[in-house]
């Protein structure tokens, strides 16, 4: 139990929909609301046949009649608790997330959501006013902006400290879609590939949005145009697995974007580089606990997670000292601390720290989903697409 | 709630003693307990300071009751209860391990307990008969044997996939005690520098102990003889910050020890490469995830975490996908879902999974101890020590 | 001495035009020229100064009635001799390219000329007419094509060892020409950010031109068509200095090319992963004697140079052996040995080894001097370009 | 042609004696004298028989008169010519150095000679005090100290940037002895295994003299007493493939080396690391232009080759700009630079830039002697040898 919550006297109470078994970001949110014992998970739907929800919520610890069938019961059921749910995490496929969060509102309740935010622009600008209004915590789960030196990255540009932003490139080259054809693959059967589960376009919707993310987070500014190269490499597929863009921030500056999960052989490639006036910052998700500084006329540095020479806003979230790596689960429970703290506060009425602000919300889901269009429109037009970032 | 426990029907009751506010390894062990939600932390004694181990127990969520003042008070209140802890975790400073594994054994209890075992070899040497004596099971947390990769390692050397060992390197070189000088690091009033509580050599009990765990782990066999030079290298310093180590395993193979934890500049170089017939295995721990193999005629490959050629025991050790970094935390409750399944199968009478079975015992902790007084006397006498490893 | 020149008895009389004292390329292009023994260099133009040039001939070691004023001093004055030169190396500045060339290919000159081929298209398609009516060997330097695992990727790619290309990155981000603004790098007075020098896009003539041959190189494919950003990132720039870019290969494969000389505290990223069917290969010109060769379903593999598993295009390229780091200046030696044995070759009537024709020809030149010109047309009008590679 | 060798007016006259066909080293001297542009070669015997010398020498480009037959051919024919060698490089097997180099003495010449000095400390010492009575230049090839960034480390540690020397560790892991039995690898008939030719110990010869000038040039320091392990790790092997040495330098501090060259799949990990009082220096020949250093309380730094921070020593060392790789050839190629102005200046009777001075000379090969001498003496022993570093 962190101090945050010892304020509030108990762990929050989190309702779970989504990530049954044999699901890869079940486990991981699972353990991220786990690590920090900020939270209790006390209700769950895990699957959507009803009956195997129940039976699988009581296999992950939770209690029989908070392990319900459906996510309606389990809203019904809470709401009629005295120690109903505090917050839910919305782990489904995309095209649920629009209407489960519509529940979540009208239940009151705090929400962190898995991304992409939804399947198309319109709901996404619908729930940012809809969210904007009931005054709740809304966490996205842009999960590598819980990396302790993508922070750093993020406050150092912020602060200016190696001066304005001047190129940017990012990068997310995965290889787990590589196959020698779409039929090999087996993807006619995979709910992902399926463009009416994931929306329109499943690279960008997948991991472009992370791309993106962190493309904003580290330069500390919006996208204001971009022209788009979207395709599928693998032969018979046609769920894009590859997108290349080029792109402008709202400073001008240049950027590159390349996204694939069709690289043969690739691992989980997400590097970015952010070039400034004075220096520039590198880091790899496969190193996650170094982050290289080169500024002009100088050796090369490099920060090491927990070491010297870091912003308050890294040291924050960072747990082990330095050179005991931490991982993408410490990442992802981050996102989970800061919203505990953004939670504890509304609560409680106060304000919350400055330095758990940072977590992605749903206006940053909503401007994934803006560029995501973007880059659709760009590419089927093969020009350059000018789009406004405004709600 | 893993599958192991799901057998049990209930999470495991774990009382932890030691690691309060401000320790390094209290918030390991505990998050550890928690990552694979195998146990509940129920009990606790949290400083030496009784009224402040009362609080600090029940501000990381203890109950009143349980947050208990001492030890003794745990050990008694503990048995006491219907629902009383079945296992203790014990993270004390280095001289108390042995009085509180006497207390822990004579309740019956399981034991986790941090390294090194004792603070001399007589001790460690009895808890090896009192623990078989009592067929508990006992967990030393030589805490990097459980990183998948050096499991892959283990397992590859052990099923001779590279031919014999022949040689063999580690070396764990820290910076944390580099000073000018010992007044400058403040160690007088550091209870890591006193003899009295962490034993004879400070380097070989904190991090030589390690060192020679993993020689052993990864070449699967024990050392036969040494010679070694241990010193202080911080002028003023009394307590042993410097040890290098020439040895031998059993098979004759010859092998290399350096650690230190003076090296200026240095994070937390805990590194191994070791030589078969074959071909080679090298690792580090700031980049645990990956496993180089050099085979003679081959370009040298690189195993990933949940990547292709992996054996059981590494993957049986993984949690999140390829390319999704794992780091400390996660090898550290390696060792804690090990010792849960050991545990369990205990209580059922059943025969635990054979692949849960590579988590350190009290064997492995006073082999250690053995290393220790072997590597002093030689320090001591600047000769080759002959050591026996029987019990 | 080769065993290629053992054959025609004697070394290559070689001139050279530019590279005097403060050139970066100059000393390159001599040692090169060196290593191998194939050339000795007797007859120099250094300067355009002529009495300069002189003077830096016979500080170079050339003797004083071969240390020339002029280019036409030496073309006509080795045309007279007995002894004159066999071919002419031309690295001024590039404006002086297609002239100089015109004037070794009157002379009947072998030639090796540095890049880019000339400053405009129309040049550039005239040179490949003229040189192939000549029949002379014309080695233009994209000298990163001369490192071994280079070549070794080219090799595998072209054998089909991993399957057909389906995507390509290609970075190049150097950062010497980075600065807070313009004026404070002095640009004004430097040549190469004049276009009249250096052709309409220094940044495209300068590396892009690297970066395109090697994306060629690679994937033994052409380009078909591209869009691209092209820009100055330095306030009061007008040259450019960055350039992103989208593109096509002939089967239609998509690619990523990011190129850039104002990358702050970049130092020479060079770098290219491209991507087949079954596997992709990754390599950076900083580590340039390492290829990264990751194959679906198998640990990631290092090729080493002089390792295992290497064709014979990366042996040939290799001079001392596995471990012992060979460089930028071994690279550019290979296009020399490689040039001799083509101009031996020729001389003697013979057949060159196939394994000497990978070095890049005056075609190649002009294939960078269309994707240029395309690259150009495109960041005018923000749309995607087609471009045929025909002459 | 150098500065330097502008001054004298022309090139040194260089003779090779051995490197002939199949040799490893002798293209690399070769390359090494023609790099700079300071030698020229002129005489060579490249064979034991005196045939097949003749007959190699022309087919490397010397003159047919001055590819001698023997030693004693050329010592005798270069004496009697007016533009005679001025430099004789000595690369045969290392029981010829010694005879070699008193026949270069008695002709007065100055000497380049590959490593180990002589095959015996009495030779070794014999020889130091033949060179000083000459007045001759000797250069001794350890030529990893010719690496820029290897002077840096020595510069850096030389001016006491980083306070005393605490700690040093040298590797040098080779993999290319390795093999299942020594019947495999053939050993019987390679003259590198007959300790007649090569002296007492073939890893200490070798390799593990190399490892001692490193760790001598960096620390600024002799070794002062040590301990040894050295054996033989390949079954049926009688030569030395292993040594595992613990020592002390001057000051006390202690040190690490293992050497091997039986390490299967390993390259050629040459590395050290220097710990000081207030940070430490890392280098590996396998990417020898960059140098890390991690100074107490900041981020580690990155030296480069030809980048920002560089020491005189290193600036000196380094031919092409940050970036482009430079190697083995190109260190090397240092030594004989250094030594070119080292005899130039002896030549013209001026004083050598002191830059020029760090290459290793007699006094360095004999002290590596003294180091192997004792090494010996203590792995028979079992104990400390102390030993004392006088001419």
């Amino acid at each position: 139990m962190s101090k945050t919550i010892a304020k509030l006297g108990r762990r929050l109470r989190l309702g779970v929909i989504g990530g049954g078994p044999g699901s890869f970001i079940g486990p991981v949110h699972r353990a991220a609301a786990r690590l920090d014992d900020n939270y209790e998970i006390v209700a769950s739907v895990l699957s959507s046949d009803p009956d195997r929800s129940r039976r699988e919520g009581q296999a992950i610890g939770v209690a029989p009649d908070r392990a319900y069938g459906t996510a309606t019961e389990l809203f019904d059921g809470e709401k009629a608790r005295e120690d109903g749910i505090d917050v839910v995490a919305i782990m489904t496929p995309n095209d649920s997330h629009y209407p489960l969060c519509l529940q979540a509102l009208e239940n009151g309740l705090d929400i962190i959501c898995d991304k992409p935010l939804t399947t198309n622009l319109r709901d996404a600008n619908d729930l940012v006013h809809r969210v904007r209004d009931a005054g709740v915590v809304f966490c996205q789960t842009f999960n590598y902006s819980g990396f302790p030196l993508v922070r750093q990255a993020m406050a150092m540009v912020r602060d200016g400290d190696l001066g304005d932003v001047r190129m940017i490139e990012v990068e997310y080259v995965q290889g787990h879609n590589a196959a020698l054809t779409a039929t090999e693959s087996g993807e006619e059967s995979n709910w992902h590939f399926d463009p009416a589960r994931v929306g329109e376009s499943l690279i960008l919707g997948d991991i472009g949005s992370h791309a993106h993310h962190l493309a904003r987070f580290v330069t500390c500014q919006d996208l204001s145009r971009l022209t788009a190269d979207i395709t599928s490499v693998v032969p018979g597929r046609t769920a894009h697995d590859y997108a290349g863009i080029l792109f402008r921030l709202e400073n001008n500056a240049p950027g590159v974007m390349w996204v694939t999960q069709a690289g043969a052989g690739a691992v989980h490639g997400l590097y970015f580089r952010v070039f400034c006036a004075k220096g520039s910052l590198e880091w790899a998700q496969e190193t996650p606990n170094q982050l290289t500084c080169s500024r002009i006329g100088e050796p090369a540095t490099i920060y090491e997670r927990d070491g010297p020479g870091l912003k308050p806003e890294a040291a924050r979230a960072t747990r082990v000292g330095i050179g005991h790596p931490e991982g993408y689960q410490e990442a992802f429970a981050v996102l989970y601390a800061d919203a505990a703290e953004a939670i504890v506060a509304r609560k409680l009425g106060e304000k919350p720290d400055r330095l758990a602000l940072d977590f992605p919300t749903v206006e940053d889901g909503a401007r994934t989903m803006q560029f995501i269009a973007a880059a659709l429109e760009s590419s089927h037009s093969g020009g350059w697409i000018d789009y406004q970032v405004a709600f």
